[in-house]
């Protein structure tokens, strides 16, 4: 799992009948600075999350599928949690 | 999930039997301002997505077949959805 | 598996339920002279590790589910042991 | 999955048990100008493949056992079709 | 999969329960030319294998745990078999 941030969201009308209804978010990974790292990639959203929140991201077929409630596949990342703090140690 | 761009397709008649029937796209990932990142993966089209479509794009196997309607094996990444619009934050 | 530090701690209220109650550290790789490598991840702690334990860090959702005695979901790290000493070998 | 050539093979008399009968062939990841791109890995042979030959090669290991037909493990690639030709658009 | 080359070993007292009695082995990957190629990783012995092994390399969770006799979870690296010999073409 990576913190990262929501910058944005996906529109896909025809798209396979097994992701109906998931909202597509763009999340930027970051690092323990705070600062992007790598490249953004599209998830799922499972938590309710909008552009600007700082996230839990979950990038696995498996763990993603299972996160979600719906029946959905086609899914390898989604968005798990909210964070509201990070803690780093010394 | 990565937005990506079809820009080719594969022909290859001896393969396994799983895959009999599956179309092969060429899909060159994309960054969030459209340029190309990392080189083109091969996927098996799940949403009749065509050469130029900008398009959703899948990697991870358990995902990928599970998107996919019939039997296949021996995939690990999809073409789930064309890409309607992006929307960047800020 | 990667040996890793827990350099750090998440807080996450607003996440997906099958987390409730799950500890989320924040992983550093290390290599082979103990060096940073690579970014930090967050992991579900599976063994009681706390900051500055060096761990067993496995990045694999279906390994790291199956580690975790709840059902858990969403998960795609876990932290499963406390590394006592590293012997390299010449 | 990833357009590769077979560059070679591996062999291994002391192996798992699951892996008894199966061919190991290393194989090249291309681009799509046909160069070599990143290291060569390890694959098990489900199409009949030999040296020299363009291959469809899938990295999971889910997709890799499920398109071989024995109840082999252990596996996290396969090759799973020769490639006939490739188009690239434009 | 991989090739590479055991070079040490982690020993673990406070680790999940499921990976009881697992011998932890670090192996270093390597290219075609038998150089180091990133960095080592750390895998569950399927094969006894020792240090200084040349050795099948997995790195899939579900693979590697497919490869182990044993209920063990927790695991996304297991070494599979020894290394007799490489033929690499031309």
């Amino acid at each position: 799992m990576l913190i990262a941030r929501v910058v944005g969201s996906v529109v896909s009308t025809q798209k396979n009948g097994k992701l109906e209804g998931a909202k597509l978010l763009l999340a930027q990974p970051l690092d323990l600075d705070g600062q992007d790292r790598g490249p953004a990639v599209m998830a799922i959203d499972a938590v309710d999350a909008g552009v600007g929140d700082r996230v839990l991201l979950v990038l696995d077929g498996k763990a993603a599928m299972m996160a979600l409630d719906r029946g959905l596949a086609g899914v390898d990342a989604a968005i798990v949690g909210i964070v509201d703090s990070v803690e780093i140690a010394g």
